[in-house]
């Protein structure tokens, strides 16, 4: 089982991610949690070249960047892990680039959709949990909780951007996606995804609690 | 002008452009000159993963990182040096990546170009000289002239995909394209790429020979 998490940075995500997964430790699920463009040797060291400010990088030199980080990560760690039944948790996938680089930066998104699927192949999300927040709230949070990194310093508009590309997303694959409103309180929004993510784990786990 | 050499690797390129660059030189004719993935400082960080023996990158992630350089260096330096009006000579461009990852490695040659069309947008080479040597002896003299580095350690079956990757290139793009004997003597090589070029270059420095 391959779940995603996606939304606008300052939607909460991380937040969520790490209530999920005490849920698994009680629940002895065994999962891996990966986090793009780190998580492998390759995907560190390109992860470094992307926060080098210095580097001036072209909207497509980022985006192949995070391409090649997603193809290793795939082959390296998420086929090995469904490989052998574990449950695999992603902190963004594909669906990130399409939004961030083909909606935000305009690269295009059925471009960025299918340099994507060429990079990772048949491994896609069983299930992407959408945190649904609204652009000026997202911003908002974001100021106060943070220091910005490179994407965050982004204007209003390129985040209504990836927004609605998320929208386009959503639309085209109602069966895979899951929206869940970000706004409620933190321990709602955990409720919610673990209804969602519940059917999906193992049988004997859930029985056990 | 931009104009690209190509070739499996043992062709001589490197040897061809060196003696080009003397004759660009003498008739003092500004050029630029690039060897990717280097040449810009995300290449020279791209070029280090690239060379990363313990990385175990997958193909997808090689090509990725390949074509992540390449469109930073289109941005930082060839075009740039184009709108200048100064002559752009390339030691390999995206032909290598359809003919190396593309067929050399099976990742197909057809995406593999889509993807680089989409990472250096319209700037392509106008002249492309391929240095043409068959694979045994350009094997055998990578063997005796160089230390092998990680792609040089290849196959002959792996140059023998490569080699004819760049024959249906050159079948498809005859114009562009002008093929070189490379197992002639280095001089009389070098005097017919000097013929190839000389049209292309500025008239004045020719009549000043």
């Amino acid at each position: 089982m391959f779940i995603c998490f996606e939304g606008i940075d300052g939607c909460g995500k991380t937040t969520q991610i790490k209530l999920l997964e005490q849920y698994l430790s009680q629940l002895d699920v065994r999962y891996v949690l990966i986090r793009e463009p780190g998580g492998t040797l390759a995907g560190e060291e390109i992860r470094s070249i992307l926060l080098h400010k210095e580097l001036k990088l072209s909207s497509e030199t980022e985006l192949m960047l995070f391409i090649a980080a997603r193809a290793q990560m795939v082959r390296e760690i998420i086929r090995p892990a469904l490989d052998k039944g574990e449950l695999v948790l992603a902190d963004r996938f594909m669906d990130s680039s399409v939004a961030y680089q083909g909606a935000g930066r305009m690269l295009g998104m059925e471009i960025v959709e299918r340099l994507n699927r060429f990079a990772v192949g048949e491994t896609r999300p069983d299930i992407t949990i959408y945190i649904d927040v609204p652009v000026l709230e997202a911003v908002s949070r974001m100021r106060k909780d943070r220091k910005n990194d490179k994407i965050e310093v982004e204007s209003l508009e390129f985040f209504e951007r990836v927004r609605n590309g998320y929208m386009k997303l959503i639309e085209k694959e109602k069966n895979r996606y899951s929206i869940v409103d970000g706004t409620e309180p933190v321990e709602a929004v955990q409720r919610k995804i673990r209804k969602i993510v519940a059917p999906f784990l193992p049988n004997d786990r859930l029985n056990r609690r």
